[in-house]
């Protein structure tokens, strides 16, 4: 990209993928009802996303706020074009994603040990194994598949994780025929110049791989690390409605980027991303509602930057006034 | 700037400036002892900030917040380097600010005529009358005069401002002797490209002049255009000490750009800002007793990208049981 391009998008398309239904609401106290969740997905389908994470098929009881996978998968009114994924941790979720007709299976692993045995109570290759498993299975169904690698930008307990141990996962990965990466920043560790770094050097060292990235906003770093990854080369996004999601290792900070407000700053900037930006602003608005508390994305609240405000009362007068002098 | 090098900072010094003293206290609703608001000042003396806005010489009965400037201007201790300003909006403010040893009176007019008469209550050319009588005052005082205009990248009333406006205002203050411009975001409107475009256009323009720029997070975008500016050439920020500030066309959302945001961004960028993020993350972890509420910023929450988080406990027992399978 040639100096300074990122900063002007000349209508280059940007895929923006949508986690709040799947990142967002697993994390939340309140249950939303099933035809609420159908609902906000079929509104999603409206705005132009690329990809929606529709649920999870975890255990019901390791997260009871997503029990209700199937039946929002299989009720949600498909568009053409929006790519319906959903997490899998393991063969049983895939088993039930692929009978719900889920477009493709997002599976999930660490590339940090500490933190693959804390979260998913395996070792790495554990987790590589189980996962190769169900890569064949989604291959023998003809379903697509991404993997989704964690703390690819650091581990809150290992700190750093190497580039090198970071690609040698992606390499096992696309060694087994996954078209589809997700390079994933867990808790908000990333910034800028190392995005730009790893996200340069990956797309060279695999060419056909389809990139994904996905951010955190827990250290004020969202949107500048969306183009940072923009600037070596990256067109597609996760970002969550609202900015719902966060973190359990940096409690009351805030979660994924927000949707609204990576394409409102990308749409100003030039980029194609698709998306109908008003339609997206009234979803997030209904969040609140639906969780039962505000929500960290700025454009719900202050709305888009020539959103206007009517002149202060008594203008007309201040205005004489400060002529009359 | 080559290509790609605004995410690699190489060095070079950026400095930082502020303003939470002034425009983030003068937004609270709770008086800030003076005594808490001198210890504050002091705190920031010593993390190596290149310039403080200490309090604002308006007047007690229109911001009672900052009722006490002088004696906050007068009892902080002056560390070298570091440029103590104050925020000034006519002559008998400048006289007490001159008073009370103030480095740099701070003007404040915006290139919005609405704006100007719904904040200041005069036309833009009346504003610049009388401010030109104050840096008159300040010249024959030889005191620094630096010149903050509002609404640059946006009004919430009128929505865009002409840049040929906007260097209008910035010429007539450089044909008065005025050598520092401050370019102010003031409801959060800014985006990246108007940004990278106007600020590579000003210092194309006036060589000779010192730019700050001054950005609100108000719509999620104030770190991307922090660095669209030094994209463009720029090397001074605003920022506000726990992101204090706000705007009272966008109830809840941010406020200025979060200092400890900036520089945490910033120095993982390998940037020099010169300044002590701890000193600074330690400063704005006492904000929330100060004021009585919580602060938008992120970092004093989630804490630096390597600050680490304990393994869960029990980790020994799951890592043997992974391994035993």
């Amino acid at each position: 990209m040639a100096a300074n391009a990122v900063w002007h998008g000349a209508g280059r398309r940007i895929h923006m993928q949508e986690v709040g239904t799947r990142d967002g609401l697993q994390m939340e106290a309140r249950f939303v009802p099933t035809e609420d969740k159908i609902a906000l997905v079929n509104a999603l389908s409206a705005t132009g996303l690329a990809k929606i994470e529709v649920t999870s098929f975890t255990s019901p009881t390791a997260i009871p706020a997503l029990r209700d996978a199937e039946i929002v998968m299989r009720e949600i009114e498909r568009r053409a074009g929006v790519v319906y994924t959903a997490l899998v941790p393991n063969q049983r979720g895939a088993e039930r994603a692929i009978e719900s007709r889920t477009d493709e299976l997002n599976l999930v692993m660490s590339v940090s040990e500490t933190h693959n045995l804390a979260n998913l109570r395996m070792a790495r290759a554990q987790s590589f194994a189980a996962l190769a498993q169900v890569v064949a299975t989604a291959q023998a169904a003809r379903v697509a598949v991404n993997v989704s690698l964690s703390c690819v930008f650091g581990c809150p307990m290992e700190g750093d994780v190497a580039e090198d141990e970071v690609f040698d996962w992606v390499q096992r990965f696309a060694d087994i025929g996954v078209a589809g990466i997700t390079l994933c920043d867990t808790t908000g560790m990333a910034f800028p110049s190392q995005v730009e770094r790893l996200v340069r050097a990956a797309r060279v060292r695999w060419p056909g791989l389809v990139f994904t990235l996905h951010f955190h906003n827990t250290r004020g770093m969202g949107l500048a690390n969306v183009l940072a990854a923009i600037a070596a080369g990256a067109d597609r996004f996760d970002a969550s409605l609202g900015g719902l999601g966060g973190c359990p290792y940096a409690p009351g900070a805030s979660g994924n980027v927000c949707s609204e407000e990576v394409v409102h700053a990308l749409e100003l900037m030039g980029y194609d991303t698709g998306v109908d930006l008003a339609a997206l602003v009234a979803a997030a608005r209904r969040l609140p509602a639906l969780i039962g508390h505000d929500i960290p994305g700025q454009i719900a609240k202050a709305g888009r930057r020539l959103d206007l405000h009517p002149l202060p009362e008594g203008f007309g007068a201040i205005r004489e006034r400060a002529l009359a002098r």
